[in-house]
């Protein structure tokens, strides 16, 4: 297996950080990961752009422009073959000779072989939720202090996943985006304090050819009173969720909107492939 | 320069962590950070019994004692020879195959030459403020995300640090501790949403002895009508705060009980030296 370390591809194994890394000082830095389908790099633009968004965001100068990262990706795909994986783009706060000021960054692309199954059955989760909202929520940081920290608690909870709210107002998991469907059918998802999610896009383009959708705020309460809710992620595609604190969701089971929507979206991933 | 690495020690330009790190993957790890004066390592007690509870608290095991960890600073301060000189001490998430659950910690040790003049005039301040609190403020994690993507808003702003706060009411600096000295002489640091500093501590101890010193809520509008107010932290000291958002506090200068304060916490250091 290879890894793109900086300006070269290189064995994953021997691929290092100085330990002046920011990442490993201060936990400064941003990253994208998608999955690679039959050769194909899944919404590629999409996690491109985000990256890109994502560093200038955290005062990080990618050393390379869109185009340059797309060629290194179909580069790193071509050396390893891996035709189902996932890659994951790395971009840290670099070596920093004070380790407080970011300085040239260190970018790391990474491959993982990652079987997927075209599912069209959504699992189904319990979760909880806590107060929290992550630092710098407009950008895809590596900093999951919170998520990680939390994760002894779900287990002793037996809940799946961690909702983040402020007030009662939620916002996002982890790693996942979240919807609810309403007894009136409109699909809602939070806007503000959320990582704006490839797959949330993509979802969010299905419903609307069906759905009214809107994206605002949504509360514990409209969850307790909404007839479906699910997560969406690049690896879990669409997930419902049936419990929250211990209390049903609608019937509690996975709604007929979750269903559909995840078959869309696994046909729409099948299309794109079919495309390139 | 030596590095202490996991069980050994070796050249610090050869340190490095794996990519797979969870530093690097996910931001997640604890530091500690002291002096070295004159071959004494400053209230190195203090800062090993934080470091172990830092680590227990983000559920990292720490694979050695803290009398292990004592020998292993003193066999790199030998080794060093830097007799003036900081130590960082970080312990990370590890190789985790899954990029998000902790596994066996990676342990670093840095050591670094740092001259220090006892200084008996305090350097002058000014700051802003910002709404937030640290992921989990209990433990010293390595996450500084908001502390460094503030330092372009600092330089804007011309302003030295940022003070965190929840609805008016202040926690803590990035990197420091935050007292004020009310107009009765009352010296007060917040308790809740803080790391217990070691300067703080040390402060509080030398405090006690001629004032009434209070751990509790302390709100912006408590700083605007403080006769004075400093930060502490090991590499600062004690430093005045004369300006907030702007407004001065005080008379706008270093005050008499910050400068007394100094004085202490420099004599006390002279004399943890002399002892041993």
């Amino acid at each position: 297996m290879f890894v793109f370390l900086n300006n070269q591809l290189i064995e994953a194994e021997k691929a290092t950080l100085h330990i002046s890394d920011l990442a490993i000082q201060r936990g400064y830095g941003i990253f994208d990961f998608f999955r690679v389908r039959e050769d194909v790099l899944l919404y590629v633009e999409d996690h491109l752009d985000r990256f890109i968004q994502s560093a200038q965001f955290m005062h990080l100068s990618c050393p390379y422009s869109k185009d340059q990262l797309h060629s290194i990706l179909q580069e790193l795909q071509k050396k390893n073959n891996l035709p189902n994986s996932s890659m994951r783009m790395i971009l840290t706060g670099g070596y920093s000779p004070d380790a407080y000021q970011p300085v040239a960054p260190n970018l790391i692309i990474m491959q993982n072989p990652l079987a997927f199954q075209d599912n069209h059955v959504p699992k189904s989760l319990s979760i909880i939720t806590r107060e929290y909202v992550r630092d710098i929520p407009e950008a895809k940081t590596i900093n999951y202090t919170m998520g990680i920290w939390l994760q002894p608690k779900l287990a002793e909870q037996k809940a799946d996943d961690v909702l983040y709210h402020i007030n009662g107002t939620v916002s996002e998991f982890p790693r996942c985006n979240f919807f609810i469907v309403t007894k009136d059918n409109v699909i809602m998802t939070p806007e503000k304090n959320v990582l704006k999610g490839v797959t949330r896009k993509k979802v969010l383009a299905c419903a609307s050819s069906y759905y009214k959708v809107v994206e605002g705020p949504v509360t514990i309460t409209d969850i307790l009173n909404a007839k479906e809710a699910f997560l969406t992620s690049s690896t879990k595609r669409i997930q419902a969720i049936t419990k929250i604190n211990g209390q049903a969701i609608g019937h509690g089971e996975p709604g007929s909107v979750t269903t559909e929507l995840l078959k869309s979206l696994v046909m729409l991933e099948q299309s794109f492939v079919k495309q390139k």
